[in-house]
């Protein structure tokens, strides 16, 4: 059975990312310091295409998760920073240049409807009719391996809240952010079923559940 | 040198307590879960007079607290869940009987004055000078002991914001309550230092921190 895992990395107030969101500064004010663990690793170097990394127990969960990832689901403003119709977004081809480092197909959400974008081997495409849809039409592009739900915040709430999420793997971040956007801002209330807890040489606690659908 | 140390229990969205708490109902629509990892303890159990209970390594974990406290310091709200005047509030003595587990001094910071209450070997002092000065009293009341910071997550939060705090240690529960009081809920951005992340048996992830100063 292929599974649906939603994997984002939050402040220990619970922040995805900080104030203030620019183009300069996608993730807002401070929002950097949330990745900071994973930009070490070779599992996350090798597929940005920058060489050494570190190769540990962090890495191996990081390396893991793209290895079982087949294909991911994100929302406009995570592709983009934008909203509203694509020629008026200045940054419509997303933030990872001419090779982003999915090398899989990407399906992002978005209320404006647009042909698939392909730069290098990672292929966008463009879901308008809902979240569902785009779980969906990433579990057929993932064949036998999982589906990924990448963020932001609101996306990954609204899988929760349709039942769409097997897994919630929340990797959190020694920093406090004091604002900027939160993850599960206002979720129906549930248990979730504790699966493993990873400390890192960085700080960061990885912590994985089961969403009981 | 002793320290000063925060721990609470919060769920995965970052709630202290549930929605709509009440008297029957002290944590909140859901709060109890918080607490639940708790109350299997040895640790916990002995010193409210309950028998048997777990020893592992989460016992030790709780164990080691209780061993180390000296002096609680706790928000009005957490004492009695009221506010106001103290002749108008139903639970005046608070929530744990004629025997509280704490068998040390807490101070309560409320805006209303008070003497001081004994009950068992526990005794309540009542502190209208603000957090500052709770925590200087419960500083010399601890001894070569450490203070415990207990909640709530205003008191937790004042403290963080008033430099008062060496460390900070969450238990974060494997429950989304979707609403309630929340931790951290507007503090300054700053980094804090990883200190240990230990699992859980029971699925709870105890992250320690300590805060630069």
């Amino acid at each position: 059975m292929t599974k649906v895992t939603a994997e984002i990395s939050t402040s220990l107030d619970g922040y995805v990312a900080g104030p203030n969101p620019t183009l300069e500064e996608p993730l807002g004010r401070g929002g950097e310091k949330l990745h900071e663990w994973v930009v070490r690793l070779k599992s996350w170097r090798e597929p940005h295409g920058l060489e050494g990394g570190d190769v540990d127990a962090e890495d191996e969960l990081f390396a893991a998760s793209v290895r079982s990832t087949g294909a991911h689901v994100m929302g406009r403003r995570m592709f983009s920073g934008g909203e509203g119709p694509w020629e008026d977004d200045p940054n419509a081809t997303g933030w990872w240049g001419d090779d982003p480092p999915f090398h899989k197909p990407v399906f992002v959400v978005t209320h404006h409807a647009r042909e698939p974008l392909v730069l290098g081997d990672t292929t966008f495409k463009f879901v308008t009719d809902g979240i569902a849809s785009a779980v969906e039409q990433a579990r057929e592009a993932a064949g036998d391996r999982d589906v990924g739900i990448s963020g932001g915040a609101s996306v990954i709430d609204q899988c929760l809240e349709a039942g769409l999420l097997d897994e919630l793997l929340v990797h959190v971040a020694p920093v406090l952010l004091g604002g900027g956007v939160r993850l599960f801002e206002r979720v129906t209330p549930r248990d979730v079923e504790p699966a493993d807890v990873t400390p890192s040489p960085v700080g960061v606690a990885h912590l994985r559940y089961r969403v009981p659908r």
